[in-house]
């Protein structure tokens, strides 16, 4: 990160559920990263009656803006955007309570109607998915938010009043709750939907895409992934089926919440809620036919950071996800730029010239684009065992539009860029038979190509490739002798490359030798 | 780390075993870490008569160093310190081949004669253990050093010819050993020990300290860190016992080379090697009498480049080894200086007003205070789990001058600042039985030091407890009303401190509350 251009974002956002203060710091259109967070769980519906917010309501509410905007100062915060949605939309003493807010703590709070929800919680999902046509739901605490998505880009939205509270209070008045409170909550649910024209009846074409956010949907996530142990410490691009969620709603049902605390992945404050939060998300996926859906770790606050962070972008999304969040991971670790980017060059060439032997295409020149950018990462936390730690960073924060799978082996590839047998085994669940082969494949390439650069001078300019059956023969043109990269790829790569490519694997140079050389 | 005061200094050893380059980013006594490191075995005494190196030996030492030097030019690297040994020492043609690494690398080798490589050695493990009075036991390739330390400082040093290569050579010609080897081996390590006169006999007083360096006692220790699972990843401070050397140095003595190579922990480069140097210093544990040493990570090269890191002070040893461990851990990874140091002085404030309940003194207080420095040292790698990272770094990196129970101890303070009900058990293997409870008192203490100090500002200028049988009372002294630090530590702070201290745990503020902060 470029400490001196950086800036502090604050970005709140008063929801009907949770409070939320996240601090991001930010070079505009170069990389961001989190900083602070603050969740308070408000509950700013609760209570709430034709005259508006209640009086403890309004208390709470004010005493966590107070201390979010204290927290903001003491940073300092460069700059704070606080937004508030559909408790205080809905509420009828909404604006007493925005000129309180204003007045007694200096918060100009934006209310944002449910269109701009829907609006900028499909903004925070389209800088983390790439979703070209599909579908974003989002289910908060008051409201829930359905977008159409076409070429990338929001088409429309709606929101209807199927927040998880809002659903809970309304129609959950036992524990566990009742199958007649299912029945009508199912029925006011349709009704609700019903009102949106393109989700009305089953869509006639199945398998779109669907992206989920927002807590309740990310707490089914996680859910599922502790039920299958799932290997990475991040949710961002992980799939939830229809079948987890139904298994899931069945499961909730039967619990009551001190019994529903005992779940692995779900979130105590969430307990009570949840329910009606799964029958929402059941019934989107049953219209709209989809078999499963990814879940986006952005929502609304990251929508409302990325219009300024994109500022000077006519449309506040960036053209390629996945480039992006590569270089934004690059970047905010502070990475080497001519190393990397020379490890990348010698990579992507000897991957092209060794096509028709492995036969791989763009999709795996991908990932070996993104490990060879990333394959130092690690020695942010230090030299020693820096491709463990590469491994670790990448597994801790995910690539944001990159699969599961393909973060899997992005991460696994940084793992052997410099010693060791790759194998996936940590990872098996979410790869295919055939990767442990592109695994051993792509890391001999890439390790080959570190050790090319091990000098670290760019002094190797290209390498050319020839192979019969038995050999595998790779000719370097340098600026100077290369015997540093030589001799390391000898020493490091060879072996590697030897298993990897069933040949045996020569490397030689093509500039003459100094005398001294003659070893 | 201040990125523009920052020097690179490369350190080259050429040892009779083994080169080594090791590059270090620092700014010279302020703060300094590994940044990369070349090693290969060059074997230079291997084939060494009357005449001196053998030719394939310069040539493989020429080629090597050849390496370093474009290496280093290439990074670019801003100090060379280029050193050589043993080997070089004892050559006839020692000054020939000098003066060839001169004139054609470039690189002015400085040959160490023992009593200077005993120095260096001895400083580099003064800069990392505090021995006091004591003795440092270096076996290298061609010759062991043994120094005499007192009162912190060199006193005195000698080298022998019982490097693990060079008695290898000399004596071990079967596979495996053959016990008449063993015999003679023993024989000739007795001599040239009592050539040393304050190691003749074995010495009057037991228990001294005694600290080991070099390839082989630290391979020695990795043995025995791998037969007992060691929950560290650095073997900074591992206490390798007299039993444990024993145990090895008999496994050893029955397998042949290839079998020993299975030997978990064992480097394979060392396999047929490491037998020798097990005897060395099975016979130097004995005559100092002394059931154990202290594993050093520092050695030679690290002398030598702690005499230009440290070139300000009269002696370049650091004045207080834990201090400065903790110190260049906090800087090399950017700590956030104002708020570490408000922190801890919050939880020292606590911790001597808590003394009567808690009963700790001094020893405990360092452990909280260096936890303090360090708690946020995981932001580094993400704000998410962030104190999850800050146990990661110290377990990786060690603490040096902390043993291994106060390096476990403060990794797990780090762990808990935050949440989490405190427990031990990845460490159990380091811990005494008081442990745990201490672990929960000071974790408590540290987490809400860490939440009174939550808005970042240092508005909480003094704390004040007091107790009885059933309530423990803080009064907070602050600037301004303390909100913040009310509500943030009375939700994450209380629970725990009531736990740790058994007792009901109430937080106040002798600040007048704004009016609207009645909640």
């Amino acid at each position: 990160m470029i400490a001196n251009k950086s800036q502090r974002i604050g970005v709140i956002d008063l929801g009907s559920n949770t409070a939320r203060l996240v601090i991001l710091n930010a070079v505009p259109g170069y990389a961001y990263r989190l900083e602070d967070e603050i969740r308070e769980v408000v509950r700013l519906r609760e209570g709430m009656t034709a005259a508006g917010l209640s009086d403890t309501a309004v208390a709470r509410a004010l005493f966590t803006l107070r201390l979010f905007k204290r927290f903001c100062d003491s940073y300092p915060v460069d700059l704070i955007i606080p937004t508030a949605t559909s408790a205080v939309r809905d509420a009828a003493n909404g604006p007493a309570f925005l000129q309180t807010v204003s007045q007694e703590i200096g918060l100009n709070l934006q209310v944002l109607d449910g269109e701009r929800e829907a609006y900028y919680g499909t903004l925070g999902v389209l800088n983390e998915v790439e979703l070209g046509n599909g579908y974003v739901l989002d289910i908060g605490g008051g409201s829930a938010q359905v977008s159409k998505v076409r070429s990338n880009r929001y088409q429309e939205g709606s929101s209807v009043p199927l927040g998880a509270l809002a659903l809970s209070q309304q129609f959950v008045h036992t524990d566990p709750v009742e199958p007649a409170e299912v029945v009508a909550m199912q029925q006011y649910l349709a009704q609700q939907l019903d009102t949106i024209p393109w989700l009305t009846k089953k869509q006639s074409k199945p398998h779109r895409h669907l992206v989920g956010l927002g807590g309740t949907i990310r707490n089914l996530a996680a859910i599922e992934a502790a039920r299958q142990s799932y290997p990475l410490n991040t949710l961002h691009g992980f799939v939830l089926s229809r079948d987890s969620v139904a298994e899931t709603v069945q499961l909730l049902q039967q619990l009551p919440v001190a019994e529903r605390r005992q779940i692995a992945g779900l979130n105590r404050d969430r307990a009570d809620i949840i329910f009606a939060g799964a029958l929402v998300l059941a019934e989107v996926m049953d219209r709209l036919r989809v078999e499963s859906m990814t879940i986006s770790k952005n929502g609304l606050r990251e929508g409302l950071f990325f219009e300024h962070f994109w500022q000077h972008l006519a449309y506040p999304v960036v053209a390629n996800v996945r480039r992006f969040s590569v270089l934004n991971l690059a970047r905010v670790y502070n990475y080497q730029k001519a190393h990397a980017s020379h490890v990348r060059y010698l990579a992507t060439r000897l991957f092209n010239q060794l096509a028709p032997l492995h036969g791989y295409g763009p999709a795996e020149r991908e990932l070996l684009d993104a490990a060879a950018m990333l394959h130092d990462l690690g020695t942010i936390i230090s030299y020693d065992d820096h491709h463990k730690h590469s491994q670790t960073l990448i597994v801790n924060s995910g690539l944001p539009g990159f699969s599961p799978r393909e973060t899997a082996l992005v991460a696994l590839l940084t793992r052997y860029h410099r010693k060791g047998r790759p194998t996936a085994d940590l990872f098996t669940s979410l790869l295919t038979e055939a990767d442990p082969i592109i695994l051993l494949r792509l890391a001999a390439i890439l390790r080959l190509a570190e050790f090319l650069e091990r000098g670290r001078n760019a002094n190797v300019d290209d390498v050319t490739a020839v192979w019969d059956d038995t050999t595998l023969r790779l000719t370097l043109i340098a600026d100077e002798y290369p015997a540093v990269e030589l001799w390391e790829a000898e020493r490091n790569a060879a072996s590697l490359m030897a298993v990897a490519f069933e040949r045996q694997f020569v490397v030689e140079s093509t500039a003459v030798p100094d005398i001294q050389f003659g070893l």
